[in-house]
């Protein structure tokens, strides 16, 4: 099912403020005029088409990763980006071997799993171990010491759908530090339902953490079917085995690149407002909500600016940030750039996949500059909901940079589908709403082009505050 | 998406037919309360979830199938059946081995596959090769003998959603006779679109054919998402370049059963209706809704007759077919059964899933019997077109009784979301709705009620025209 198409429908609502366009257009003028041209047909389709039709999954530290890359550096030049270029860095580079689960009894059945990002490998041949299965995290976190031990530790928690993605939140507890927890209570292996919206077979996965303290244990997730599965045949009573088989390579100092391009200001170029989404994705699927929309949706709305008949003042930098889901491109991005920290101006990443924008996040009293008093009007038509509460997160890619102390925007996104196929195999051009998807570009172009062609400066207007993290 | 629940909200609407229900009901009254308790609840989940949960998939030929017979006949004894026994026959089992498929060129990425059943191996290493795309199956049957020497023949014709299955038999050859068509041109390897509604990242398998007299070439169904990836690297003009590794192994005479048990009639027990689903499944889901559903909907309706105070006057036997997805456990029971031929009343097989019934067919002349001039009334709240054109298909199972006289009959089912998962991985017990499944219970143990204790004769009411299969 695809959300309601409620955008188009928008165009008309607003034209009084495109009415002039043709000469020296107002700046909400021209935000609208750009909002209208996103809508009508953007670039971010065909940019996703290409990524995920020419590299597809591309997991950082890959050789598919370097294809991105030069995708990138090339996709950007072709738009017409200036200063295009890759920025080296280096991370310890996590690749998925073969892998399987089965119940060996007492009702043998395969079971459709993935192992977690960063999972350390089975022993050739696999752990047979009988599971101790817990309906929740809490269960498991409240099993004593010792009582796991020789056991594969199953949690099969579920996840809740809501809009805002909070859902995730709730749970992903379980999958980042699971393995350690369970390894603490003396388990040999750890395997969680997946962290799902869907009830289907695709197992999902995700980064994990080991701590330095504790063995590391292999961990995988199971397909949401799956888990049930296993709910259903711990509830008959006999003891449940199960055989899982991993294999993974860990790289260190693998090579990985964030690509930057600019649409350079006119009148102040080192004023820089930084947007992007990240370019690595997760290697079952091919990264297409997560996150070749992200990157798709801000090269697009960059790429609008940029064809204006003038650049705004600032300049427009989008980033293709190259490690995002095993981390290290936020930080590499912001050891790089802190030279340049007090120019920033605004930074902000698009990583929620491809549905409607519903919500609007600016830094503390940055809804109240002046430059952006008619920043409601312009996005009236895209329903978008202006809250006044500063800004918290800007994307997992710019807590560097918020660190720094550079201010920050969010745009929320309907992730009510989006966890649906997340990091699975599913993540696939197929899942993307191109009108949802260019209704983010309009929010983007128009926001951003507002910023860039204005001297809001949002540290003035109220102090940002950095994230500690 | 699950269909409406229309069903609960009949049951008022038909009290009248109820009232009175204690002492000597009338047929039709007795088969209004069958219905009601179906609907309330039946037995039909229980199964399913038992079948699905302690055997799961069953591939003819399989360890796994031999679960199943053992399951079924437990099964079957446990509900209270009588003379519950397994007939053996033998088949040419067919097991898939490790398989892989990927892109090598020009965009090199992974493809997910599952190999046609009965499909032969690829050599070790598999087949990397030139594919020759075909966006419908007429264009590949078009093209010249030789044209596709050295070539993986790929069709990427999409499945039409149609609520009685329509699209299905539309596209069905290019599955099954796609292979021989392939290598009469040349084709070294031969790929379709899975026979599938979806657009998602799930293949699906399903039987195949070669030709005595035609090289037999691999074959495999992409997930119509990668499918459509095909497509688009295509249309880009540079050749693309496959590689496809298939293993399978053979077993011929391997074991294989149907599953037996009746509800004997009080009055004439040598009179037979013949009602059943499929026990074998393919390997990759757990054959819930095809065919759990039909085992557990027939076994139910039959187990629900079975508890009424007093049986009807013929018997009601329940099949379980051990072989349909590769053939051979119809035709095993017609050959085993053709000595009482003349004593099989009504012939009918569940095999379309566990969604609404919305339409029945009788044999010819079967709708204006006597006997049956309630059922429109009984049927009325399920929701049902009583249609009064003969019965063409009772099943793939019951073409062989077919072929020998026996009278046929036909549920529709709403096959609207049934190839949506249909032979793949995700034919899981989630797929089910419950009361779906439960009026297709209500439904069956009405019908079947009614003809069992009536002394309807189709066979008299107009002749059948047996199918010449």
């Amino acid at each position: 099912m695809r959300p309601p198409l409620i955008v188009v429908a928008s165009f008309l609502a607003v034209g009084t403020l495109v009415a002039g366009a043709a000469a020296a257009q107002s700046i909400p003028d021209t935000a609208a005029t750009l909002r209208d041209k996103a809508l009508a047909g953007s670039p971010a389709y065909g940019v996703l088409e290409s990524l995920t039709t020419e590299v597809g999954a591309r997991p950082a530290g890959s050789a598919a990763q370097r294809r991105a890359m030069e995708w990138g550096v090339a996709k950007l030049k072709a738009l017409g980006f200036a200063n295009v270029h890759a920025e080296p860095f280096t991370i310890t580079a996590w690749a998925r071997g073969a892998e399987a689960a089965e119940v060996t009894g007492p009702y043998p059945q395969k079971l459709a799993i993935l192992g977690l990002g960063g999972t350390v490998p089975t022993p050739a041949g696999g752990i047979e171990a009988p599971i101790a299965l817990f309906h929740s995290y809490g269960e498991m976190l409240a099993a004593p010491a010792g009582s796991l031990t020789g056991k594969i530790a199953v949690v099969t928690e579920p996840m809740a759908r809501t809009q805002d993605g909070f859902g995730y939140g709730m749970v992903i507890s379980m999958r980042e530090n699971g393995a350690v927890e369970a390894a603490r209570r003396g388990a040999v292996a750890y395997m969680i339902r997946s962290l799902s919206t869907a009830d289907n077979r695709l197992p999902h996965t995700g980064a994990m953490d080991y701590a330095a303290d504790v063995p590391k244990i292999p961990a995988a997730a199971l397909s949401p079917s799956d888990a049930s599965l296993l709910d259903r045949m711990v509830a008959r009573g006999a003891p449940v085995t199960v055989r899982l088989s991993l294999a993974s390579a860990v790289t260190p100092n693998a090579p990985a690149w964030n690509v930057v391009g600019e649409i350079p200001g006119r009148e102040k170029p080192d004023e820089v407002i930084v947007i992007g989404g990240h370019l690595d994705s997760w290697d079952p699927g091919a990264g297409a909500i997560d996150d070749g929309a992200g990157v798709a949706i801000t090269t697009a709305a960059a790429k609008l600016i940029g064809d204006l008949p003038r650049h705004p003042r600032r300049t427009v930098r989008v980033v293709m940030y190259g490690s995002e889901e095993m981390g290290g491109s936020g930080s590499a991005y912001a050891a790089a750039h802190k030279g340049e920290i007090d120019h920033v101006v605004l930074a902000g990443e698009s990583d929620e996949g491809s549905d409607l924008i519903y919500r609007l996040q600016l830094p503390a009293g940055g809804l109240d500059s002046p430059a952006l008093a008619e920043l409601g009007k312009v996005l009236a038509p895209l329903r978008i909901i202006l809250d006044k509460t500063p800004a918290q997160r800007g994307g997992s890619d710019v807590e560097g940079l918020q660190a720094l102390g550079a201010p920050i925007m969010s745009y929320y996104q309907d992730a009510s589908r989006y966890f649906d196929t997340h990091h699975s195999a599913d993540d696939v051009l197929d899942r993307v709403d191109v009108k949802s998807m260019d209704q983010n570009v309009a929010a983007w172009a128009a926001l951003i082009y507002m910023v860039a062609d204005s001297d809001v400066d949002f540290r003035r207007t109220a102090p940002a505050s950095p994230a500690a993290k």
